[in-house]
């Protein structure tokens, strides 16, 4: 990987272009989504979200096995997770917005892991402050409209009866050698770092564990996560259970360009409390634009689409992958200019803001019905 | 200490005579219980405990804070433990009747934590066999006859609940280096392990975390679990409690003599669901005697009644001090016989143990009313 290029749970850094991901995905050992297997996918969930369409889903471990057996009819779910660090902002919606159009198309269980114990042991933040993101974050996501009585929330503090026992059973397998080689863990750090590995792998065996038979889980993650899920699938053949498929995506850029979306500076990200005034100012002051600096140079040699953060927000948001792909093309080629971008990007966010917003009203009084509860699945 | 000494929470070994014990004492930098603290022991408890006058429990670290604190009318409770990584035998009940007295002197509330977690992580005993032992355990436990409305059993996979969310807050403050040092845990042991130190400490604060105020706490262990609490004395007070306070026992030897009494080998130990019969055949064929080879040499020379199965186990389950004095002295001096030692020995023993087992028929469907609940101390 190159030199500048960072991707562990804990920093993602570097120019992360399409050579640097291919490299990424050849050292992790993911298998890049073909036509082929994108194939596969369309045969069961009839179409192809835009984020397959655009590589922004670019790679997998045993996807093909996963899409396989749930087409031969066995049970499948799927598992996803938030670190609640901080506010959400548009970055955090990526794998949340593809993993509900896999629900939907599937028709599956869902496991939402919220890891406030991780996100303790590894900041400098109270644990007053992550339980305060913990119950914000929970009713962003409840925002997104996922299918209740599909979606089963985890908050770790929360079930720690349901995930200690098989965190521990998970444990016994996992050296702290591994965990030191792996996720770059120093002697110096806190014990609790160390076990964590074990309490994130808990939901790709959990439903097995209820039901006491091998249920195939599949979990859709950033790249910067995948250090997790391989160990994973080293230990829970040993446990008897399926390992874990996986369905991997790249980062959409910063504000300022670059790297994973950050929720500690505020003029990082668009979070998802902001009001229009705000993501349009936040849109013309501060991203990153993948345009020319003058109106000249943008109408001869075109914009790069895939590094401008207004491009990148406006196509993860918008629905209509033919407008998208016409965008693409009109700021690439020069036909449309930069400010034209964060107009259209700042109203297509806008505009989902505030639909999200007024949904977020009534999340926090709903956590009840996204509660994971053991009985659901015994 | 001395090179063939060892004694930490996963082995000990070795000639444990009063100059080992003095020596690790010092190197744990533990105090001796001396006179004076016997005296303000007493001046709390109306008398002493045969296992005070007799230097059983020999150690602590601020048991005359914790005595103060009391006197002075501030709530203290206890909290000790049991490892169920087998079957419980004789050994095992020094700590428990120990505590059972102080418990009933002082009128306060107990906790036991049966770290079923901890015995699986490091024996290779499976997750069902662990929880047998438990089943066990526990009604071995509860028919000693602890008052069960200030009795509380906390068993670490049932009340996960309550313990990790309190245990990652510990761990934040315990690196992999302390517990390396301090455990001698090794990089090629798994990370489950190096974790479970800061379970082992909830119980030391959880009384304190439930009410939100500072609340003493006094452990009664044996010297091979100074380890556990030697931490969380560091850490406690960087979480806003009292260092714990304790008081340390020496082990009653193994039938063979020497070290603790293990429960992995069925003739190196007199089990509590042994009968009358086996008890005998135990004593007479494999416990370690302190006596003289030849009934002359007895008479002459007298034996060592510190290191003679028979006496300790004698002593311990006799509740008249000045009857196992007399014997003590008896023995010691020649005038009593090995085998006449033997014998007090065996009709002592299996006295108790018929009792024990009487009230052991109920024990097991008496759990609920022993079960940690959190609320019995909001």
């Amino acid at each position: 990987m190159d030199n500048n290029v960072v991707v562990t749970p804990w920093e993602v850094s570097g120019d992360l272009n399409e050579k640097a991901y291919a490299k990424i995905a050849k050292e992790f050992g993911v298998k890049i989504i073909d036509e082929a297997l994108l194939s596969k996918i369309k045969a069961v969930t009839k179409d192809l979200h835009p984020f397959l369409l655009d590589g922004l889903f670019f790679a997998h471990r045993d996807l093909d096995t996963a899409i396989d057996s749930y087409k031969a009819g066995e049970e499948l779910y799927l598992y996803t997770g938030r670190g609640p660090s901080g506010k959400m902002h548009l970055g955090h919606l990526l794998p949340f917005i593809f993993t509900k159009w896999l629900q939907e198309r599937l028709g599956v269980h869902l496991l939402i892991q919220i890891t406030d114990d991780e996100k303790y042991l590894v900041k400098d933040t109270g644990w007053e402050e992550i339980q305060k993101y913990v119950k914000e974050n929970v009713a962003d996501i409840i925002s997104l409209g996922f299918e209740p009585s599909k979606t089963h929330i985890i908050i770790d503090s929360m079930h720690a009866g349901i995930l200690y026992d098989n965190a521990v059973k998970f444990a016994k397998h996992v050296t702290a050698s591994t965990v030191k080689a792996v996720f770059g863990i120093k002697d110096s750090e806190n014990i609790g770092k160390f076990f964590f590995p074990s309490i994130q792998a808990v939901p790709s065996f959990l439903v097995s564990a209820i039901k006491k038979k091998k249920v195939r889980c599949l979990i859709p993650y950033s790249i910067d996560q995948d250090d997790y899920f391989r160990v994973a699938r080293d230990v829970l053949p040993k446990m008897g259970y399926y390992k874990p498929s996986s369905i991997i995506s790249k980062f959409v850029g910063s504000l300022q360009g670059g790297g994973k979306m950050s929720s500690s500076s505020p003029t990082s990200s668009i979070f998802l409390d902001d009001d229009e005034k705000t993501v349009r100012k936040k849109l013309m002051k501060y991203a990153f634009s993948g345009g020319k600096d003058t109106v000249e140079d943008q109408r001869k040699y075109g914009a790069n689409p895939e590094i401008d953060f207004a491009f990148n927000m406006y196509r993860m948001l918008s629905e209509d992958h033919g407008a998208t792909r016409k965008v693409y093309e009109e700021y690439k080629s020069g036909k449309m200019l930069s400010g034209e971008m964060k107009e259209l990007a700042a109203s297509t966010i806008s505009r989902y803001l505030h639909e999200l917003q007024a949904r977020r009203k009534e999340s926090g009084s709903r956590l009840h019905e996204y509660l994971f509860k053991p009985e659901r699945f015994g």
